[in-house]
């Protein structure tokens, strides 16, 4: 395979969803202006990160997978020839609702998409109120963790807290994912010290390197920037850290952006450096999946 | 509960297993004059790396769990008080022989033996010629990958190339281990330009970093150091490349070795920090136990 240019976005968000939209539309444009086949969007780029507290109004935002978000990107897809992964607050029916990834391929068709399957709750994040946890669907014989084959590839696509999950790498690798794809929207609490936030960054970036590392594939993370007050005025706001980057399949960062700016990022990625990395480093070969089985269980609490 | 000191040791090794034990000696010697309670030696620290080439005579250095070494680790580890974490190439019997970390507690009992369980093989590191995968012992009900109890705590005892799979980390985490230990033996080819070595020794720091971050746990990593000549005239040798390292819950590196001088590294860690971590990032709350089955499948390969 030739190489492939792969882009990331990071913008920073406000109440207005047509703005946002067209902010971003704005960055995909440069990023197909310099030479993008694939563009990630954070997550949730149509709105403010709207979780910080838990209001029954705010499913108003929620859109259909027909909804002009997928609307607007595919017809951009299509125009600029590239693949689009966005992310909408989807509406599922009354009572289900998603944080769902879209991949629009080369051509404005919907290639795939896919439902965040990790929820995170924690104060400020309140997404267990608003989504539903991912499944599978119909035509997905492997679950929730399938990857999405577009013009550029086989994406792995996962949403945000799902970073944090190697199980979830694992299985997009396994599925033949080329490529892991996070849109993400994470940031500090302002109150916690530099010390603790610089450790939390550290650590969001690690893991997927990690995630890389162990899977001999490329990573791309798209993650927000800017602070958003919260609707709960006892509460401080997120700081939302940016540091957007995509790592090659030894984890070696090619590109990252820093914790303020909006723009694209890109990078050049070769999809054969899997293959030849997986000859010398056989990670996969290597499994012990006759000692997994205990992967499946909520804790081992049998030993004692 | 209150701060452990830890400390891991590297050192060179040559042919001369008794010198290379006196040297261990003094170097746990040293860890414990500053306060050691746990100290983790290197892979295979009696002899040189012999992996190098497949050779039947090698099957001689092994010895059984009620060898040599395990008797003068007891024995200093009753001495100083002490919990060490060493590592055998273990005669079980006659055609089955294993790379073991024994565990010797502070009273100088064996508390607990980690027989490798992913086994690797290329070029200059022909294990699976020597080593027999691990499996359970019959006091193990969760199998291979079981924590050892000792008086400093439940200890996640991995080794090596255990280092490149999440999956091996997090059965440990799920069966309640405090820390996560990896005696080491990896190093560099001498041909390998330097941008290859450096992306090496990165990865292999980023991925144990990230099963830290993932599991919310302390992790100690302890590997050898030195060029060892291969027995094979037409290949170069390794060059062992240090960097043995202490990490907190965070991937937060605490303390790290160079890629040259043998020594004991040593920092304090707060067991309690791994407790109020997973409380504001739950992430073994999270996990999908409902879709992971597909990791004990070795290649989810019904999609197309």
């Amino acid at each position: 395979m030739t190489d492939i240019t792969v882009a990331a976005v990071q913008q920073p968000c406000g109440k207005d969803k047509a703005a946002n939209l067209a902010a971003t539309e704005q960055l995909i444009h440069q990023a197909s202006d310099q030479g993008a086949e694939l563009v990630v969007l954070q997550e949730l780029h149509t709105t403010p990160y709207f979780c910080q507290t838990q209001d029954t109004a705010v499913f108003d935002l929620a859109e259909s997978l027909q909804g002009p978000t997928r609307q607007r990107l595919a017809a951009l897809a299509k125009e600029l020839k590239l693949v689009i992964v966005g992310s909408i607050f989807e509406r599922r029916m009354a009572g289900v609702f998603h944080n769902t990834a879209l991949v629009l391929d080369a051509d404005g068709s919907l290639a795939g998409l896919y439902r965040k399957m990790h929820i995170p709750d924690d104060p400020g994040f309140y997404e267990k109120f608003y989504f539903t946890p991912g499944d599978a669907l119909t035509d997905q014989p492997l679950g929730g963790f399938s990857p999405i084959d577009t013009a550029v590839g086989r994406l792995g696509v996962l949403v945000c807290w799902d970073q944090w999950y190697p199980e979830a790498a694992r299985l997009m690798a396994l599925a033949g994912a080329q490529i892991l794809i996070y849109p993400t929207a994470i940031g500090w609490d302002p109150a916690d010290p530099d010390s603790e936030k610089q450790r939390q960054q550290d650590a969001w970036i690690t893991v997927q390197r990690g995630h890389a590392i162990a899977n001999n594939l490329p990573l791309i993370a798209a993650n927000r920037i800017g602070h958003e007050a919260s609707p709960d005025p006892t509460a401080g706001g997120i700081d939302f850290w940016g540091n957007s980057f995509i790592c090659g399949p030894q984890g070696e960062m090619l590109v990252q952006a820093n914790d303020r700016d909006p723009g694209a990022i890109l990078a050049r990625i070769n999809p054969d450096r899997t293959d030849q990395l997986r000859r010398i480093w056989p990670y996969l070969r290597d499994r012990r999946i006759d000692a997994y089985q205990d992967l499946i269980r909520r804790v081992r609490d049998n030993h004692s």
